[in-house]
């Protein structure tokens, strides 16, 4: 159930988001909207000083840990935001106090979240601070914060706390177990492991201070180290505070506590991790920005979202990829659905193609937990996860478990039937390949993934034969209103598409300057040989040239390509245009020993000259074929039947001669009998129902020649001796 | 290494093939000729009274046993032929005595065949001895001799042995193991099991003599048990043997011994028997005749032909099909190949196609065994076997042993690499179909061998990404002679057709007639519901109409149709037509609860109203996906930003404002940017490329409504309070 909308405004200017008044009411909505990031983090707009209820929250790519129904989560990491200011006494926070004035600002070119305020303190101290706040986008694993104060009317003790939070929550629960902390003079550290995936992170921190003489102590309570400095401020003197955070986890590194003690060590100061960091904002927003000019809200909100979507998207790590929710918030549990191939890989592949290629490796990389849950629901090839994590098992939680306790929970069923998301990435794929050109992904990773989930579709369809099609029962589209449907079209056009897109890149040599389909790679280039030459042979050409010799040659020993274009004859491609047919015939034909090579050669040869119009010819290779076993004129009759030729045969005479297509309405003859055929009467069965044909050929005379080398018999007269012995 | 041809010529009538000179040289092949069968066995025409060197077999659908090299071979069941003849002490042969006529005819319009002759024995007795035979089509398990014995000038002794032998052999392997054999009066039984496979065969004889008294002697030699009878043969009177047989294996009956046993004491006599079968013959050829006039030779040798076919088809058993050789000889071993399929499969498809479908029901029993093969070779779904007998593993000989110990042995690649074999099984499952409409074998049979070899090339192909195309290397054609070959046409080509019959048949409930592509099956008839009525709501449909009845209104959560449309937006088909997507804007846009019930809805809802050209729906929309965020509009931006809502943004401001269009040289805009956008200017990078656009809109009145909701900073001027605190 769905909370009201609230809807609000909000100003700008081109670049930069500004709430001019502090609203507790929105506190959280703007703790989304604020948030920061780089691509390795995003981190809540939650203030510094903390707020009552607050939802804090810094998430890393990659770090996800077992909760009990939705399997496993984002982890919200120790927070590096703390930084307490205490007025000479009282503690700033804004349920404390009186707000003066406030400023938010999130500028989007640079990534910098500021916030500015002046605060009566519970004791009348008025005091200006400001927080400036940056995920560097020039180094993922750094992490800056400044604080000015500046007392408006008094002189007094100030104190200042910066802190890394080790208890950190997601929604109650504490994901993380302690390993160890430490500190330096100026330095702090601390080690942390999820409990169940067992991911260290350690995150450390150093404070600088300008503006005054201030000493730091540093207080390393259990999971909550801390820098702590006070000073005397004096009015309309300002004090500055830098908060230098460094953050590692083991998926990236080996001994992150070591990574970080010596990243700390070697961190500039905050002006100059600034500049860097504003020199790679501009390097991106180069790439990816839009202008759009006489409309300046859409010119800002379209940055705000493209900016939203920018720092989530992960730079230097292929192994994760975009929640639905970003990094930005606790919904949807940082599970990766089909929002982030359909909706939000385009900004990137067509703006920051390696980050549109991280995404996808991710998913190469989920292949397995996708081959799982294949085989899980008795399919093959790869099916993947609706709700996705790091295993790309199916994480999409199977209960929607209810706070009421005599109401029945409701299943989920994305997970079992929304399976549209097997056709979305595939889709997304093809997308990133027609864009870049990417071949060497597209072989090492894309290809599997396309192939993969093609294997999935074809045994997840079922052929019904009552519509004569293949169907996809029992999913969910797009629409989850509609949670158990057939057929229903995204899913079904979408898995069609996909197939589609294995066949248009099947390769076939077919040269159209010649007209010739090679027969396979390099057969035009190997030697060529005139068979004619052989002719009187009787032999085949395998036992003349040799076995080892003959694949050297352009001799083909039974019709390949003439073959297929037999049999793609109904097809609507090239495989059946006559120029095709004649070309590939005349280059073909003279190279296939159809005499001793095969023995269904000269039947296919003959159909495919008829067709071509070559009757002679045709009735030539027809007779060879014809006489295969009655002349024994292979000389191998002794085997047994030559079935092929036998059955080609038949095909020859009713396609060949007959000329019957197969037509929706049923097989219809345009026959072309060969010379002194005056008739040619077969039935055919087609679709349930007898067809006749009584076909009537040209009078000519009779091949007499043909006539004198068989003897035959009249019907009526003949047979004198056995009929004598027999009747 | 074939051997040398032998040209011939033969003698016929309309419907007999007649040999009227008996030519040892040709005695081998000659037997092939002659060959009977009735779909269940075949018998080749060998001799009854038997010829040195003679080759006699027959061969029983479906029993195969084990044999080294080729694995498993068809085997020669015993021989029910021989029919013995003692003229007065002299043993008829063709090799002894003198031929005085000769006379063999096959009529093929009842598979009967006939041999007449008058011999005069080595002691210079002629007579005049015919044989016919036939196996009944109308009786599978019923085989049927006759004989006529005529002494033309003597009286004198003659004894008639009738045996059945149980010593057959596979060119010098004999696969049979004794189990029992038995006798009655004038009856006699062997019952066999071959080694390896333990199919049990029994066969059973009688005989009965008409023209003369004679009494039956009934010898049991151990495994050639014979039925003996001696009478007086006088000059110009004939005698008349008849010998009916019946055979059964334990692959179509539990216990073929009493199955023989029973059916031999009930089989009516020869005359009887021939009648049925020459009615069952009628019948085939009433189906099956092509009658060609004009060509007599033709006429005849095309019935030859398919005669060999209907003899060698199993009518009564969807376990076994056609070898390459039929049932006629020992050539390849009885295995099944493509030959089958592909050449021999149109003659029954259009003319028998209940045996059709016997022979495709044939592959998908093998199915298991075409899985194993995939298996073993790493790939998935089913890799049909080359040559295939009864698992359907493959039994191609891996070996070309040849006789010279001194020779590499040539291995044989088909099984590896021939796998068109993979296309050609699908390509004839769906000409079955195709012209028999057999829906409910292609859903029980034929879609499971689609599937599960579609399944194969989609793990087969590989992805060559320098062509950017799916290639099928290191396989075979049709064309043996290179064995080893890349991207064949043939194989690449039928692997494509596969794949897009399936494509073509997935089911997308499209109805022309209102150009509205239905959601999902009944989507339509569930009830609908006008959205508009519930506006002002601050709640999701599902929420008021709750979890359990929403799926039963017209009411959709998120773009579903809708979504499709606009990913299919760049395919040739229905998909991007702008009628269709104009009558399905209508229907669905208003159905859809862009409002709460998805974030990402009215992204695209926004760009599909840009295509439709409704420029103020499209910019509303896109506004109210742009702030989803900013404004909270929602009510859950506390969970995160919508991820998939700011990638919308991004595809709606460039392909639906942009206009966008990928083209093969690269995006091209064709904009309509809303009113009041006076520019619009990004980059998009495009295979390496990066273009740059700078669109420019109408120069209109500013939409001050808008303008005065949202306050803009102009950038120069504003932000006093931060910028004071700041910089």
């Amino acid at each position: 159930m769905q909370k009201k909308a609230r809807s609000r405004h909000f100003i700008y200017t081109d670049w930069i988001l500004i709430e001019t008044q502090f609203d507790p009411e929105q506190l959280h909505s703007k703790e989304t909207v604020f948030t920061i990031g780089n691509g390795y983090l995003g981190t809540r707009g939650s203030f510094e000083e903390g707020y009552p209820h607050a939802l804090p929250a810094t998430f890393i790519h990659g770090v996800y840990d077992d909760v009990p129904v939705v399997y496993t989560e984002l982890v919200n990491c120790p927070d590096w935001l703390p930084l307490v200011v205490i007025v000479n006494g009282d503690r700033f926070r804004l349920d404390q106090g009186e707000i003066l004035r406030y400023d938010r600002q999130l500028d989007l070119r640079q990534g910098l979240l500021m916030r500015a305020l002046r605060w009566r303190s519970p004791s009348g101290n008025s005091i200006d601070i400001s927080f400036e706040r940056f995920a560097s986008l020039a180094d993922p694993h750094v992490l800056a914060l400044r604080c000015h104060l500046t007392p408006v009317d008094f002189d007094g003790l100030i104190e200042v706390q910066a802190s890394i939070n080790g208890y950190p929550e997601n929604q109650g629960f504490n994901h993380w177990e302690e390993l160890e902390q430490g500190k330096t003079d100026q330095e702090i550290w601390l080690q942390r492991r999820t409990r169940s995936s067992r991911i260290e992170v350690c995150m450390g921190a150093k404070v600088i201070i300008s503006g005054t003489e201030a000493s730091l102590q540093v207080n390393t309570a259990p999971g909550y180290p801390t820098l702590n400095t006070t000073f005397v401020g004096k009015a309309r003197q300002t004090v500055t505070v830098e908060k230098i955070v460094t953050v590692f986890t083991s998926r990236e590194i080996e001994t992150p506590i070591t990574a970080t003690q010596e990243k700390l060590a070697y961190l500039p100061d905050y002006v100059t991790l600034l500049k860097a960091n504003e020199q790679a904002w501009e390097e991106v927003w180069q790439q990816s920005d839009i202008l759009i000019e006489g409309d300046s809200t859409a010119a800002f909100a379209v940055r705000y979202n493209l900016f939203q979507l920018l720092i989530a998207a992960p730079r230097h790590d292929d192994r994760v990829s975009i929640p639905a929710k970003t990094l930005s918030g606790f919904g949807d549990r940082g599970h990766i659905l089909w929002d982030t191939e359909i909706f939000m890989q385009p900004l990137f592949l067509f703006t920051q193609p390696a980050i549109a290629c991280n995404l996808l490796s991710y998913r190469w990389h989920t292949l397995p937990g996708a081959r799982r849950k294949a085989a899980y629901y008795g399919y093959k090839g790869a099916m993947f996860a609706w709700e996705s994590a790091d295993t790309g098992d199916d994480v999409t939680p199977r209960w929607a478990i209810g706070s009421d306790f005599y109401n029945e929970d409701v299943r989920i069923l994305c997970c079992d039937r929304e399976i549209h998301i097997n056709a979305d990435i595939p889709y997304a794929v093809w997308n990133y390949w027609q864009a870049t050109g990417d071949d060497n992904w597209m072989q090492k990773y894309g290809a599997e993934i396309v192939l993969d989930t093609a294997i999935f579709w074809g045994s997840r369809v079922e052929f019904n034969p009552e519509r004569e099609k293949y169907e996809i029962r029992g999913v969910m589209g797009a629409d989850k209103y509609h949670q158990f449907v057939h057929n229903n079209a995204l899913t079904n056009r979408m898995a069609q598409w996909h197939l589609e897109n294995i066949i248009a890149k099947i390769l076939l040599l077919y040269d159209s300057s010649t007209e010739l389909i090679e027969q396979f790679e390099g057969f035009f280039q190997s030697e060529d040989i005139n068979l004619a030459d052989y002719e009187g042979r009787d032999l085949s050409m395998q036992a003349i040239l040799g076995v080892a010799q003959i694949n050297k040659y352009q001799i083909i020993q039974q019709p390949d390509i003439l073959m297929l274009l037999y049999l793609m004859r109904q097809s609507a491609d090239f495989a059946y245009n006559k120029k095709v047919s004649q070309a590939n015939w005349d280059y073909y034909a003279p190279r296939t020993d159809i005499t001793y090579g095969s023995s269904f050669g000269a039947a296919v040869h003959a159909i495919l000259a008829s067709d071509l119009g070559k009757s002679t010819e045709a009735y030539e290779l027809f007779m060879q074929a014809l006489m295969v076993d009655l002349e024994d004129n292979q000389g191998n009759t002794n085997d047994g039947i030559h079935g092929a030729s036998a059955g080609g045969i038949w095909q020859a005479v009713i396609f060949g001669f007959g000329g019957i297509q197969l037509t929706e309405n049923g097989p219809v003859a345009n026959s072309h009998l060969p010379p002194g055929w005056t008739r040619l009467k077969f039935k055919l069965h087609w679709r349930g129902k007898w067809h006749d044909f009584d076909l009537r050929g040209r009078q000519v005379a009779q091949d007499t020649t043909r006539q004198l080398e068989y003897l035959q018999f009249s019907q009526s007269s003949n047979l004198p001796f056995i009929k004598e012995l027999l009747d």
